[in-house]
């Protein structure tokens, strides 16, 4: 059974315990603190020389990091990534998207004000990181305007990796509400009969 | 026929030019000056809402934008991205680290120290992210020290991915002197004997 090692607050650990959950698929969960350093103790470092969770340790020891590659490992065959070549390739697209126009600019300022002291210097970063994240959002309210889902009109790993830090992109202080499109396409997402909140902790 | 929008001196448009090479593909080049404000252009932003380079505009008129899907794209199938679903994964893991901890912090500093004026206030940037540059290239280092490239032992998308920028680094500052294995791999990347430079350009 893969292992995860995870953080419970991480967007990108959430995506892996969401698509788990949606495709029924049982995993064992390791908790690490972050925050103490846990993901760059040697013993960690040897699983995943970059240090960061999400880590998916497989059977036979072999582990896979980078959120997004670990989704379409677990997800390639299964509904939620098309067969198409050309729907694959804008699957990736809106993965690579999340990861270098989205992440550092709506995620990273959840970070700093859910987890740096308030008066850590880091808060210097929050309007630029913020009207950055607002430029993603932006895009991604274009693309959905005329579309239920990110491609081929299916739920697919596209909108797990967006979605992950989007619905909690109010946390850091994101208003959503000019983003009726991206409000909606969360609707849809969360209803799926089998979605899980990212604050359902997994056993351990 | 495929059309690549690009500049000449982006490592992330280089990637395509380079695989497009290998697999012995034809294409359409458009250099687009980023510099002069070439890809916010409404007529750019209606191929691309991201106003990236590269994007590749297929023979239907749609575009596939983000570097590594555009490698992915075309690879697909060929000797360039393995057939094995863990081999598979492990290349976009690469590819994913490339976006998010390699290329803001490798290939900035090289677009800061020449493209911007020498009295940007953008210099300042340069520690920090040379600092994490620096880190990225350690992970590289020790990964390749007992590997002759990055997935599969076979030269694949993900060293693409990883030599486009890691090549030019010393044009940002970079001393690779302390990474005998990234400067063996990069003997190999490209010694392949259908190899172009970075400063080859295309025909128009």
């Amino acid at each position: 059974m893969p292992r995860l090692y995870d953080y419970l607050d991480s967007g990108n650990g959430y995506k892996i315990r969401l698509l788990f959950a949606l495709l029924e698929q049982p995993y064992t969960w390791k908790e690490l603190d972050i925050l103490a350093g846990e993901t760059r103790t040697p013993a960690f470092l040897a699983l995943n020389p970059n240090g960061r969770i999400p880590t998916l340790e497989l059977d036979d020891g072999t582990c896979l990091a980078e959120s997004n590659a670990i989704l379409w490992y677990l997800a390639e065959g299964s509904p939620f990534v098309p067969q198409d070549r050309l729907a694959r390739a804008q699957v990736l697209q809106w993965m690579f998207f999340e990861q270098y126009s989205h992440e550092p600019y709506v995620a990273t300022p959840r970070f700093i004000v859910r987890h740096l002291p308030k008066d850590s210097p880091r808060r210097a970063e929050l309007p630029d990181r913020m009207a950055r994240g607002m430029a993603a959002l932006a895009v991604m309210e274009r693309h959905l305007s005329t579309r239920t889902f990110f491609v081929g009109e299916r739920y697919s790993i596209a909108d797990i990796a967006l979605y992950a830090y989007t619905h909690v992109a109010p946390e850091a202080g994101f208003d959503l509400a000019p983003y009726p499109h991206i409000l909606a396409w969360m609707g849809r997402v969360s209803a799926h009969p089998k979605h899980i909140p990212i604050t359902c902790r997994p056993p351990e």
